[in-house]
């Protein structure tokens, strides 16, 4: 493709079979997230600047596309929209917008495009779907443990079934960090690296530890509890030496059992090294890994002041993000695609006989079948069967000069060839029983 | 609302039963476009600078929001994307881009959202949603007649009844400029002009092709003709005068003939006065008025030779784009959107007994129903019953101590009160019993 044609950089164009995957896919996860009682929300694909600016911090804000101001203030060169970073900073505009008039809890659910300058790479655009499901206005862990079910069940009607949700708590990493006396101003920084330990070694993330500050038995002791063979195990007795601790197993050991009806044990585990890097997550947090699937399949967590933060009100909140992009690298490419553009191929064969081509035409999509009169400049049969066939028809319907005489139809199957002569006035009738064959 | 949690002037916050009407609109409109044989195409919402701009002039580029190069030229000012105006622009690229991987003719159709940088107003937004098919590389009129009778049943399957469908023939309005001696050099404006007929008046047209240049005797007659109770008549009279005339007729009767078994005569009319402002049409044009609906409800017609001035190929087009965000506001509001926000509702009496509230909801969802859970801090059953009727829930499931002892849930209806028990390992079943019930 000469590159000025190419869609902008990170961007993409969707031809039809990958549109039809993907709206199959957006189906599926709605139906799914109505299933769960979260309603659509859309918004804007801009907000104004300030909106959306300082919310994350400097690295993010470097990310957001600016839009410039129009008329006579664009030569000022300076913007005052800018498009959407995610879905979570216009959740809370709405939140303050519109309050009283949301049901209580709010569960919502957002999927639509999200634009980042971000460098793009394999499988990183600047222009991507982001779905997130998110509860706000309950503080109870039945609203984190029900948003877990609908991320589970989301993966699974996509077809994706070979998958890990690592499930941890904000409060066994405080824990952890209070056993191992772990200064509170090295707090944030020593989270930061044990989220390594599944990409380090464990002397790769000690040595970091160190550097940190964190004297070195207390690194080396840290990290070796976190990744011996009995880790979890480890864990759970070290942490039942503190309060925050001991509340934060207990919230973990509530939501597993919360969710055993929907979720195989064998898909969620207690991952304690599971850090999730954002500082803003006050509970339960998880994250979901699949074999061979790079990074991960969506990732959420309870983040009861975000919200307040990003500029709304000051309600608890839980919630989701499935990676629908990842989640479709997994899906095979012919699912939820229709075989073929056409069920049914009209051609045309004089001029003469096109308004009786286009009532057929009329007839077999009455029939629920969908069907396309020839558009070409060929008046040849066989010419008009190529492009049928091309097209992907399951039937042809012909009606030439002999067929007017006739006051019949023939009907070619396009996969045997065979042809049957319909009466003109049977020919609806005809296709409705076919229909649900061709469906099939 | 506070303003400063207002959407950006002109675009629109989709709060959960709008979401649900808009989905409901755009899937009837997918579905039939593809019984035509259209099928999908999805651009991103940016596009590169230089493929937007310069192409359809200088109003135009104004209404083009311009984003901000990024990183350190961010400073400069200048911009280097812009967001998508239309979605023919982003067709002609994608023609030539992926021109022999595209069938031929291709028959594509879009939908999305476009931004404007208009002045925003009653109806009028600075993002909405175009919905447009197109036919590229078909010469034949029953390409134009495809597209019309696409139109027609989109509008139709949306519950639109009462429209019609104004049809011209650029070869008439040529013909019309040729008999009435209108020189060349007037005959852009005096087409501006006589689009006009359905907003001024006779004398006020008139007027404005006087003093655009035309002696008053043409003018008067040419709006005397247009004007006229019988206009049609007189019209096709004096345009079998010359040939382009003959010609344009010839087209009209044709596309007439052609779309007679789909479209009912009363909702299309041939129209010599409708002339569609933009210069680029080539053959058949129309454009749909509805009773009480401001503007129009989609127009459209033949463009041959647009695509290459855009930057594509140079093939032969048709197309016709649907005013899909005039059209809802015919469409009842209830249309399309599901009854409540969950179906069965389950309270949660106390914290012991979670779990089983939530193997409940599972085994709603399972029998096809959408189910929730209560995630409010309250564990009085009468409180919960009011959130249930609030979310619009038929049924709720109670699993108390009680329940607990007898291994019973007690199924409650919202609307009658009645209560019945229900063994619990029964309850899948006597769910999907009434889930037909529910649905209908």
């Amino acid at each position: 493709m000469p590159t000025q044609f190419d869609p902008p950089s990170g961007t993409r164009d969707f031809l039809a079979a990958e549109v039809e995957k993907r709206e199959w896919a957006f189906g599926v996860l709605r139906s799914v997230f109505a299933s769960y009682g979260f309603e659509p929300l859309q918004t804007p694909a801009f907000e104004r600047i300030d909106v959306l600016l300082g919310k994350y911090g400097e690295e993010a804000d470097k990310l957001v596309f600016k839009i410039l101001r129009r008329g006579e203030h664009e030569a000022s060169g300076e913007a005052d929209l800018a498009l959407r970073y995610d879905m979570t900073v216009p959740l809370a505009r709405v939140a303050a917008a519109y309050g009283s008039q949301l049901p209580t809890p709010y569960k919502r659910y957002a999927m639509g495009s999200v634009w980042r300058a971000d460098r793009p790479g394999k499988g990183r655009y600047r222009e991507f779907v982001q779905c997130d499901i998110d509860t706000l206005g309950s503080t109870s862990l039945l609203a984190d443990a029900e948003v877990l079910c609908a991320h589970h069940d989301a993966l699974v009607s996509l077809g994706v079934t070979d998958f890990t949700i690592l499930l941890n708590c904000r409060h066994v990493l405080l824990g952890l960090l209070e056993v191992f006396d772990v200064p509170e101003h090295l707090s944030e920084g020593v989270l930061i690296s044990l989220d390594k330990l599944d990409k380090l070694s464990p002397i790769g993330v000690s040595d970091e530890l160190i550097a940190r500050g964190l004297p070195a038995e207390t690194a080396m002791e840290l990290v070796v509890t976190m990744t011996a063979p009995d880790a979890t195990d480890r864990i759970r007795t070290v942490l039942k030496k503190c309060e925050v601790g001991i509340c934060g197993l207990d919230e973990v050991d509530r939501v597993l059992g919360l969710v055993t009806a929907q979720i195989p044990a064998e898909r969620i585990a207690f991952t304690p090294r599971m850090v999730r890097g954002l500082s803003y997550y006050t509970g339960p947090i998880w994250e979901t890994e699949a074999a061979g699937v790079p990074g991960s399949l969506g990732s959420g967590g309870r983040y009861d002041h975000l919200i307040e933060q990003l500029g709304g009100p000051d309600v608890a909140a839980t919630g989701t993000s499935i990676g629908i992009e990842r989640a479709l690298m997994s899906v095979p490419d012919d699912v939820g695609v229709r075989r073929g553009r056409i069920d049914v191929a009209v051609p045309v064969l004089t001029e003469g006989l096109a308004a009786q081509s286009f009532a057929l035409a009329s007839a077999a999509r009455a029939a629920g079948l969908r069907a396309s009169v020839y558009l070409g400049a060929s008046g040849k049969l066989g010419r008009q069967l190529k492009w049928a066939s091309d097209s992907g028809a399951r039937l042809c319907l012909i009606f030439g000069n002999a067929e007017r005489e006739a006051g019949t139809v023939t009907v070619r199957d396009m996969v045997s060839a065979e042809q049957t002569s319909v009466p003109i006035d049977g020919v609806g009738e005809y296709l409705a029983d076919l229909a649900g064959t061709l469906h099939g």
